[in-house]
Parts: C-alpha cells; sequence; structure tokens
C-alpha cells in the first residue's frame, strides 16, 4: 500500500496547482471528492485486464488504465448522500484499500465515504457539535431467560444533567441488528446534528436487537465469528414483541427517562417496521410515537401468534386512545409498497389519522436515514 | 459473493462425511477452520495470474488454483492466536469477502479470525459469561479546551450493583486510539473472560485518545473521513501527560470509582507505555500499578518538556512512595528493546523493584494483547 500511496501522491504533485485546489475531500482520503462533488476513484492493478467501479446509486461503470497501472475513474458530481462503492478488478470484489472506512449489510462490506452539501453538511456527517455517548449495553430479558445486547444514545449534556428524557426505540430489519442504525443508519450523527441545531429535542435512543436467536451482534456473542444471515430461526413470530417490554423495563430503571407514552417513540424499518406496528399496537397505551419506515405488514406465511391477530382491531384502539403521530414513509418502488397501500387503506377506512411520505426509490438505507431526518424533529413536541 | 458461497457449498458437498465432520469453524464463516487447527483459505478469481495469501506470523504463501476458479491453500495447525490476513491477486490487495471481521491497524485493514485452544476458548474469543459494557464517551478536557472521547468498559454487574470499582487506564501507541485496545487489543474480551473465571477482579477500564490532536478517533471527529496516520502534529511533547488529569476528574465524577492509589492502575503501550511511565512518575501518589508494554522511554529528539525533566529522580521517588505493582514487558525482537534494557538498569541500580516479562517477538499486537492477559490478574490484589 505504500507504493500506492507514493504514487498516488506522486500523481497529485503532478497537477497542475489549479487542479489541486479543486479538491474538496482530497485530504479526507481516499476516494478524492473534488469541489463539485465529483468522486475520483483509483485503484492500482497493473496487471488487470477489467477494473469495474460499484457505486451505490449508479450503474457500475469500467474503469480506465493509466500508463502506470492505477485505473481511475471520475464520477458525475454527487447529491449529498452516504456511498458505498467497491472496485470488481477482473471479477474479483475489492474495497478500496486507500479508504478505512467501510458499512457491513447482513454479509457484505463495502467502503463508504459522505458527500457533504456546499453549503452545510450532510446530516449523517460528524460536525463540530455536542456529540451523545454511544454504549454497547447488556441487559437481562426474563422473558428469553437470557442476557442480550442493544446499543444506547444518550444526548449530549445527559451526563451532566439531572433532567429526565423521552425514549425512543429505533428497530433494525432483518438482516441487521444492534448496531445497523449506527453503522447504516448513522442515527448518533442524525441525532448529533439535529438536536445541537435545535430541530429535534435530546432524547435517549435506544436501538436492541430485533434477531431473539442472537444475544448480540454476529462477533459479540458467544457464537463466535459467524457469518451474518438475512433470515433467523426465529423472527416475526412473535417472541422479539413479547419480550420488548424487558427492554423498555431496563431502560426506564437504568436511564432517566420520562415514562409517559408521550414522551415514548417507536420506529424501525422493515422488520423493524413490523415489530413497531405490532409492539405498538398491542400496547395501545405506551407509544405516544410511532414510525413504519418501509415496513412489513404482514405475518410471514404459516406464522401464528397473538401478537398479530385481530391487528385491524388493535390499531383502531391505539389510535382511539390518541396517539399522537403516526408516521409511514415508503419508496414508489418498495417491493412493500402494496402492502403499506392497503395498511394505509385501512387506516382511512376507519378513520385513523397518520401522516404520510411516500418517496423514490426502494428498500434501501438511502430512504430509512431520510426518515429518521424527518421523523426525529416531529418527536415528543 | 453468492456465487462463490454457492461454489463454497457446492465444493463442501462433494467432501466426504468424514472430511466435512473435521471441520471446527467452518459453520463459523470463512475461511474455515479445520479440526487440528489448520486453516483453509479460499478466493474465487478465475482469471488470476498468481494469488499469495498474506498471514500474521507466517510467510508469504502461494495458493493453489483449483478447476473452477477457486484458489485455496491450507495451513498448517495454528496456535490459538487472533490473526490477520488477506490476499494479493495478481498484486492487488485483497480482503476475504467471506468474511465480514476485520481489523484496522492505522491506516490497514485486513480480515481476521481467531484461534481457539482444543480445550479451553482463546481469551480473545466472546465467551458464553456475562459481559461488561463498553461506551463511546465524549468527556470535557478543560486543559485542552474541547470535548473529547474515551472508550470506557463497566464489567458486568456494575449497572446492578452500588458498590465502587477500581480503575484500569490504558493507553495505546502511536497510530492508535481509543478504539485500538478493543478492536486489536480485544481488551473487552479479554477482561470479560478473565474476570468471569475469577483470574482478574471487576475493574472499569478507561481507554482515552492519546493523540491530542485529535479528539476522536478517525471517523468520529468534525475533521471527518480522514485517512488514519501514525504520527500526529502534537504527540509525545508533554501535552497529553499534563491534560491527563481531566480524563481521572471525569472519571472519578461520572463512575463510581475508588479514588485510592491501590485501586489505580495505568499501562499502555508503545506511545502509551510511555505516557504510562511519565504520567505515573509525575504523579507518584496517584497510581499503585503500572504497566509499561513494549513502552517507548525516551522523548523524541528535540521536545522537551516539564513532564519529562528528571525522570529518574521522579521514578526513584515513585518507588519510594510504594508502587504496589511495575510492570515491564518487552519482545526480544523489539527496536525498543535497547532502550527499556537501559530503563530497567537504571531502575536496578536505584533498588526499583519491578515484575518483568521478555517475550519472543517484536513490537506487536500479539505481544501487547499477552502482556495484558498477564498484567490484568496482577491488578488490585
Amino acid at each position: 500500500m505504500k507504493h500506492l500511496i507514493i504514487t498516488v501522491l506522486a500523481a497529485l504533485m503532478l497537477l497542475p496547482a489549479s487542479a489541486q485546489q479543486e479538491l474538496k475531500g482530497g485530504a479526507k482520503g481516499a476516494p478524492l471528492i473534488n469541489k463539485d462533488n465529483s468522486v475520483t476513484f483509483s485503484i492500482m492493478a497493473p496487471e488487470a485486464k477489467k477494473v469495474t467501479l460499484h457505486l451505490d446509486y449508479t450503474d457500475d461503470a469500467d474503469m480506465q488504465r493509466q500508463a502506470d497501472g492505477t485505473w481511475t475513474l471520475t464520477t458525475q458530481p454527487l447529491k449529498p448522500e452516504l456511498y458505498r462503492y467497491n472496485f470488481i478488478v477482473d471479477g474479483v470484489k475489492v474495497n478500496d484499500s486507500n479508504n478505512v472506512y467501510s458499512i457491513r449489510d447482513v454479509s457484505t462490506v463495502m467502503s463508504m465515504f459522505i458527500i457533504d452539501g456546499d453549503d452545510e453538511p450532510c446530516p449523517y456527517s460528524v460536525t463540530n457539535v455536542p456529540h451523545g455517548n454511544v454504549s454497547q449495553v447488556w441487559y437481562d430479558s426474563p422473558t428469553l431467560g437470557t442476557k442480550r445486547r442493544m446499543c444506547v444514545y444518550t444526548p449530549a449534556g445527559y451526563e451532566e444533567s439531572h433532567s429526565r428524557y423521552p425514549v425512543f426505540y429505533l428497530l433494525h430489519g432483518s438482516g441487521g441488528d444492534e448496531t445497523a442504525w449506527l453503522e447504516h443508519g448513522r442515527a448518533a450523527q442524525i441525532a448529533d446534528n439535529l438536536i445541537a441545531s435545535g430541530k429535534a429535542d435530546p432524547m435517549i435512543i435506544v436501538m436492541p436487537n430485533g434477531n431473539v436467536d442472537e444475544n448480540a451482534a454476529p462477533g459479540a456473542a458467544e457464537t463466535g465469528l459467524v457469518n451474518p444471515t438475512f433470515a433467523h430461526d426465529k423472527w416475526m413470530e412473535g417472541t422479539f414483541e413479547g419480550s420488548f417490554k424487558d427492554i423498555v423495563d431496563y431502560v426506564d430503571s437504568h436511564y432517566r427517562t420520562m415514562k409517559l407514552k408521550r414522551k415514548r417513540a417507536i420506529a424501525g424499518l422493515s422488520m423493524g417496521g413490523y415489530h413497531s406496528l405490532y409492539i405498538s399496537a398491542n400496547n395501545p397505551s405506551e407509544y405516544g410515537y410511532v414510525g413504519l419506515f418501509s415496513a412489513a405488514i404482514n405475518p410471514k406465511q404459516g406464522v401464528s401468534s397473538p401478537i398479530y391477530d385481530d391487528m385491524e382491531e388493535k390499531v383502531k384502539t391505539q389510535f382511539l386512545q390518541h396517539i399522537k403521530l403516526y408516521w409511514i414513509g415508503i419508496g414508489e418502488d418498495d417491493f412493500l409498497y402494496k402492502d403499506n397501500a392497503r395498511f394505509t387503506r385501512m387506516l382511512d377506512k376507519n378513520r385513523c389519522r397518520y401522516t404520510y411520505e411516500e418517496s423514490s426509490g426502494g428498500h434501501e438505507w438511502r430512504n430509512w436515514r431520510k426518515y429518521l431526518v424527518k421523523f426525529l424533529p416531529l418527536l415528543f413536541k
């Protein structure tokens, strides 16, 4: 890699000064983010016959071989967003060895970078604002008979304060775990930035693990360095929802929380939206704010649980008991679009008032991060 | 990757049943850890001309091309240890896309796995014992005029207890940050395992960031997704040691600590050993236990700070004030061996009694993890 760094540095030194000044993120490591938000990728692969760039939200593109064996590609200007990418070198997937930042999604790890706006940083960037603490916490689940791990965000000032705080339970989707909203979802950065700007209230954010057959994220439990899987032996069959009270009990007894419906929110993406729907519907006096982000709505085929019975009646009761916000976000290309459309028709039929956000795109983190940015400022008002 | 998984699965199905039963870690994902602790690596690269395995503590070895385009290599049986590796495919460094676990060391990310012993797990593995919590904590440093991040391990039971706990300050080396002892050093797993077996006392472990020109690990501060560097603008010039009191003050005011010299330890590797030496020598009434792991001993050329003046006199005073343990570990091939030898001769000359551990190997994490395993059980007795 030393060789590659030297080569890249040498290449940079050959650039005219004006071109160097165009670099916006060049000093921040690979890839080079240019001033116009185009991005220059490079990989040294002198013996390769073909190198392709695989970049989120774009078509795969062939890179160009330079005389020194470096393959390069400069994109069109990119919108502010978090992007993942890798190189395909003669058919072999390669992450960028000049970039230490990566994101795992289920069992796939890809290099990542963030494009900031011209006038303001991307809400997923770390900015010069007070930061909340993030803890990996082992809690006791009497219902499941085991200790399990969750991640907890406490806002800046919590440690110095004596106040009580509202709590937001934020749930991951299938293939995720208690780290997903922090890693892929940038929840801590989003919360830091929105709280610092006054757009969101300071709050505790609790991110549990929704897979009841694992006590912690892959690698963090005694099952060892397992390969993460999308599906689990026990999932979406009611056990997580039925044991969720253990999490709330732990949080309310170990943190300075406001134990009030109007100071408690729950939301999640995909399977986590499904969990949020049924946990809140089965506990209509508990959650004042509910968010379904590209939520699964219907139980899996063959699954039967009292948790999922009489959903329409439960939801009607939930709305009759005055929910402050019921927020539904879905992408127009999401494979769960129809299920969400049927669900909102059911809500309409029963005169349940909800907030509906239809975005472009499909079942993807780009949407879930955006939904979180929209959802957080609506909480606890 | 789906194609590769199918290929590997297909290859496994072709193995005779007896060979399949030899797999010890096969179910845990890539690489395949065989029953005799040999390890089988594989990468699908049909068009490659040459694929080399780069594996910690071994010589680089050429992999063999199989008919289907997979390149494979099975090692000799490996000792219990944490190993990093990658593949060199026609000159391009490639991490194992079938293995989501990796470790960053300064700016290099490599795939990793752990070999357990036949009779007991490697102390770096997650085992079925109570786990401590790990928190990323932003503390105020009045001396530096900024908020900075540290990682804090609180042992299992801390949250439910009303007791006070001893504190161990554990410092990283050059190129590291507050995450280094957790990621590369496996400090949480080592502490979990030693505390659960009764070999070490429950303790709080505080891992600060020793680079005063960065407030948090690369990627976690407002400087953005920077490329991590080994050297810093301000390092080993006294500022970290001079501001260390801020960390102790924060910990003592935010955790249930025992504020006693005999319940406070400090240790570190390389630069962190240097920090431990001078912080403890300048505060002889503060630290009952000191550990120098492959420590730098001498200030960098041209550096002058009251922190580093009169070191011999300060250390003599420190020992006169009854230190409970002064532990020095160094590898026989370490480039700092001579400096440590001169330092121990100075201690001998002044009749300062210390514990000395000379290991094989050099300036490497393999040694620092082992030193931690030896050091923790000696604390707070």
